[in-house]
């Protein structure tokens, strides 16, 4: 019988590449799963139930054999190990499991924490008149970064491998996709852009967009950085 | 025969976990490797024949097989896929990998990001006058980490198990020792200081920290950060 997990997440978040995931891997009926909203909005994060779960008070977590694994490069992992014919990864001792683990790495080392600073400088600190100078920073790297990423994607169709998209395309793409400004600046970059819309057409990720509500737009707060990019 | 590596990385930097752990390996005669430096003061990792070599302009580089390997995250999980009996990681389907997996990525994730920006803040960026408002950050995210590993240090003597070290924890052990200011903050923490004296006893940690010529001494631009940390 194919395993059940059970998703503790919320819509649009660090959840969403799990999510995809589990939905790409539903679709091949190597799994079935349960999500569990984490109301963000309301701080149901930081409620004592949730806590118990995840000490961190974040999502994703992701219930794995009646046991709460967090951090989604972790789950990616993971998952990669318990659904060997998924092409999740290359196998270990593989030609191309190397540029995977450098690749996934980066990812997780790199752009994610970036990402999360462009989003959260305000909110993850008690001197938000600073948040201004970090997203400074923050653009600096993401530029440097998708520049890198897109000479990768020069050289396959997916960032790994030219056959079929592994978690780190999926944990990517849908981290790509937290809002409008991120899909320009990331869009600016002709194989990224090609590339996540490649990824986005993929009928698993048709199903999240709409079950998730995800919208492309650029927030309030983020307009003044549409002029500035351009000189970075 | 057993492989040989080559690194290219430099004194007290990221590279110091992979050194760590080569040297761990060359202790048990898994492994030979030579050490090549690469000059960060004098710029070096930013020339061509090294770009060739790793095209972010970073250390560590590993070469395996004849092929360059980036990101300390990713050469560490490698070494343990290569080395299975080493016990750098608890083997895939056992009853502690999502337990490994998961700590490895929030070090690799919350804590490398958050040392790097406290000695780079300044660095990594075109505004230097905002690297104030990033440390404060830092400061705060290091504290709340500090105290996460903390308590999951009260469980067991090592990050993952009581037993034998897993390449987390050497690449944390050893990005905690990049300088004095960092040692002093993570050691308010009781169970992380004892865990950081554990694993510098290590035979092979002597070795590196001699090798290496690593010394824990406060900077003189982290003086100001000695009194606002108890603030926080
Ligand atoms: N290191 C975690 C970070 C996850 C994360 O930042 N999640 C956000 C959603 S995008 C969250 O839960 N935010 C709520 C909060 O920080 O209170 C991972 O990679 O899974
Ligand atoms: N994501 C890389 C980061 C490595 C890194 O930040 N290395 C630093 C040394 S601590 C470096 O090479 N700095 C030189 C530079 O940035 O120019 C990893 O985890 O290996």
């Amino acid at each position: 019988m194919a395993p059940t997990y059970t998703l503790y997440g919320w819509g649009n978040t660090a959840s969403t590449g799990i999510h995809w995931i589990l939905a790409e891997l539903a679709a091949s009926s190597e799994v079935t799963y349960e999500f569990v909203d984490v109301d963000l909005p309301h701080k149901q994060q930081k409620e004592a139930a949730y806590l118990d779960i995840n000490p961190k008070g974040r999502v994703p977590t992701l219930i794995v054999d009646g046991k709460p694994v967090t951090e989604t490069g972790a789950i990616g992992l993971l998952l990669s190990e318990l659904h060997p014919k998924s092409g999740l990864a290359p196998a270990p001792g593989t030609p191309s499991r190397a540029k995977f683990l450098e690749t996934h790495t980066y990812v997780v080392n790199s752009l994610l924490p970036a990402l999360r600073d462009w989003m959260y400088a305000d909110k993850d600190q008690t001197n938000p008149e600073y948040a201004h100078g970090i997203r400074l920073l923050t653009l600096q790297r993401l530029n440097s970064i998708y520049a890198l990423l897109d000479a990768q994607l020069a050289q396959s169709k997916y960032l790994v491998s030219d056959d079929e998209p592994t978690e780190v395309d999926f944990i990517m793409t849908a981290t790509l996709s937290w809002d409008g400004f991120i899909d320009i600046l990331s869009g600016q970059h002709p194989n990224l852009k090609k590339y996540t819309e490649t990824m986005r057409s993929r009928p698993a990720w048709k199903y999240i967009e709409k079950k998730e509500g995800i919208v492309l737009k650029v927030q309030p707060w983020e307009e003044q950085y549409l002029t500035i990019k351009g000189n970075l």
